[in-house]
């Protein structure tokens, strides 16, 4: 494969042939192209861009560079939900349950987390005993069993998207809206669905915190979507403060437990039905969007989603009981309360300065093969406009030792503003974008 | 070494502080830096540049990841000549002996062809015996005793730029100024020089076309030389036409013997004298250019410059015997004369088809790894402007067998175009470029 007059074409603002993709992703994935070459390409990428036809070529090279799972004989529709990651976000832990339990299958694939985002993956390995390393075969019988299987990206999948992730992200070239849109839709379209919701996180804690880029982002894998017969549905949603009050592994699961209970705080359920109610409507098992809401609200309230994830634990190897009880959770052995340092109105609770804690802490990574504290974490009670006096609670560091309570202390004095105003946060659903345009559900405070 | 935020720095517009350039520099001669976090690097300059104090830093910071020539103890100017490159340019080879007769000593590093333009070294090693691959303690007792030595870039001097370049070469990031600068006067600032000259080509053949592109890369390096204390100018000479009428390695010494003997064709010694009139002024040899003019036309006359080059080749292992009789150099089995296919005016005669002629013939690379056949080449008599009867003889072709023939004939069809009328050529000497701004030697023609 000679790369070199394709890295000159697309830096000089050309574009490469579908065919040209294909070849390029098929020797990248056999390692016949070398990663300085690729590496050079991805950056004349990111400077120049791909138009849809090459996004497109891209995306179905990287998807057929690996195998997919075929849910084709399931009568269901197959919807998943897909999230740019945020902190706090374990919408996935509760949406799927949900979704499932009401009769859409959703074959969820996640990913790990890096840099200052969590990953559905870890958060699920932080029950005992649970596996993500499902084979595809083995996912597809569950997901017919069970209308529901959370699985990790195997080497089956996209495996040229896979190491060309790896390589973005060590080489400055992540924040390509045409790569990250190629990459996530390369894995989800191998997913055999019938539909995808996608939750775009916009605000300081968010991959891409401009509504602009995240608009543009939604717009491009919608394109995908539907250039790939996989009809797609967007929504922005806010990232400039922690979604729900648990932020680390374990304690994002047993927050997860207990919102599929029905002890969900506010926001996480506010997100979750509003992304549960695009994928009841896409997979056909709702007409209208209130008919959605009040049957998500049924199966939390009768107990049928909480039973669904128990199955779904179960069935991956975990221990179901964490469904009735979440101490069978990794505990933390140093917890520690922090105080409000003053009296005021908290200001701001800054995801990025949390996340970066969570790593302090150890529950999270600093490069791929770094091991992952499941234990560790913040639960963040104060939310953005509290009024709180000086040394009333805000937060629980939960810390391995002593030395990660400094840790951790240090990151809630960074992230965690109090002043005498507070600005008005971003409203949390705010705008749903399909292939017809952009709604906006929710303006923007003034 | 955390390569990651420089890249994204210098990615998103920002610039890189001298102390970075150096450790990077270092860490990457040293294997600690992937080619492929360096290749993102790379990709980010050809778009972002690199300003003024930048390109000097990385300059430095190359120059100093290896050794430098120490000619300090020398009480003569110490001038060298670095060209950009170009088709049957044997300039060097003549300049050399020229300017080392008069007094000014040159150590000169040079390099290997690759692409369409030649390279020095290889011309050199056609001369049977003669070895390039001096240490810096051999080529500086050899300067001192001869006023002149021509070698290679050894593993001693800026190896960072040595592994960069290669780099470069494979990742479409050759063609940004600031990396070529720095690559260049990397090397050329270990000379130890007083002095440097620069042929900057321009014209089709030529590895920066355009004439703007040529001024900046010039400016660029005679900035670089004035902030490290080694005064530079530089001439853009004409290269829409091959230089000289040899072109092939072992046929190009021959013209450059000849040519010291006082045979030379005109183009080729305009360029030489007017080079080297430089050269012996920034040395201090001669106090105008007219009187450098005279020097030159005198050692060449009375044969010192020609007895130069005897004594140069003899010191560095080679048949000194060449300078008598040329013969000695490798000669191609097969020559055979091409022939003008129509009437008319020579209009083009185009260098980079030459020059991938040569390398079809197998007197050049494809690969670094590439062998190279000295012999053969193309001795190319007619000129651009000359009146031509159809089937008059207009080239030679020197090959190995019948198939390089084959492919010399190819080339030559491709190279040479016949039409009734001719556009005039580009002036051989156009612009003169110092630190004080560009005077026009020789307009162009309208």
């Amino acid at each position: 494969m000679i790369v070199l007059p394709l890295i000159e074409r697309k830096r000089d603002g050309g574009r490469l042939a579908p065919d040209e993709w294909r070849a390029l992703a098929e020797a990248y994935a056999a390692g016949a192209v070398p990663d300085y070459q690729m590496a050079a390409l991805l950056m004349a990428i990111y400077f120049r861009g791909l138009d849809r036809e090459e996004i497109g070529a891209l995306t179905d090279a990287m998807l057929r560079s690996g195998a997919a799972l075929d849910l084709s004989h399931l009568r269901v529709g197959r919807v998943d939900k897909h999230s740019t990651g945020g902190v706090g976000d374990k919408v996935s832990l509760v949406l799927a349950p949900i979704v499932a339990a009401l009769g859409v299958a959703v074959p969820m694939m996640s990913g790990r987390g890096l840099g200052h985002t969590g990953g559905t993956l870890d958060k699920l390995e932080s029950i005992p005993g649970f596996r993500t390393d499902l084979s595809l075969a083995d996912a597809a019988r569950q997901v017919e069993a069970l209308g529901c299987a959370l699985i990790g990206q195997t080497g089956e999948i996209a495996p040229a998207d896979r190491r060309m992730y790896a390589l973005r992200d060590v080489t400055g070239t992540v924040e390509a809206i045409p790569l990250i849109a190629a990459s996530i839709m390369s894995k989800k379209l191998a997913e055999g669905l019938t539909g995808l919701v996608l939750d775009v996180k916009r605000g300081s804690g968010a991959f891409l915190p401009e509504l602009d880029r995240g608009l543009e982002l939604a717009r491009t894998m919608i394109a995908l979507g539907a250039d790939h017969g996989c009809p797609t549905v967007a929504l922005i949603t806010a990232m400039d403060r922690p979604l729900g009050r648990a932020c680390g592994n374990a304690l994002e699961v047993e927050e997860s437990v207990l919102a599929l209970r029905g002890e969900g705080p506010d926001d996480l359920m506010t997100v979750t039905y509003a992304l549960g109610a695009e994928m009841l409507l896409l997979g056909g098992a709702c007409d209208t969007r209130e008919a959605a809401h009040a049957a998500m609200r049924a199966v939390v309230a009768d107990g049928r989603a909480a039973a669904k994830l128990a199955e779904i634990v179960e069935a991956q190897g975990g221990n179901p009981g964490v469904v009735e009880d979440p101490a069978v959770l990794p505990q933390a052995p140093v917890t520690r309360v922090w105080r409000a340092p003053r009296a005021g109105v908290v200001a701001r609770i800054e995801p990025r300065a949390v996340g970066r804690g969570i790593i302090d802490l150890g529950g999270g990574r600093r490069t791929v093969a770094d091991a992952v504290d499941p234990a560790v974490g913040f639960v963040i009670t104060a939310r953005p406009g509290d009024r709180v006096a000086a040394g009333a609670p805000l937060a629980t560091i939960h810390a391995r030792d002593e030395a990660g309570v400094e840790a951790g202390r240090a990151a809630l004095e960074a992230a965690v503003r109090i002043a005498d105003e507070a600005p008005p946060p971003l409203p949390l659903v705010s705008h749903r974008v399909t292939a017809s345009g952009v709604e906006v559900l929710s303006p923007d405070p003034a």
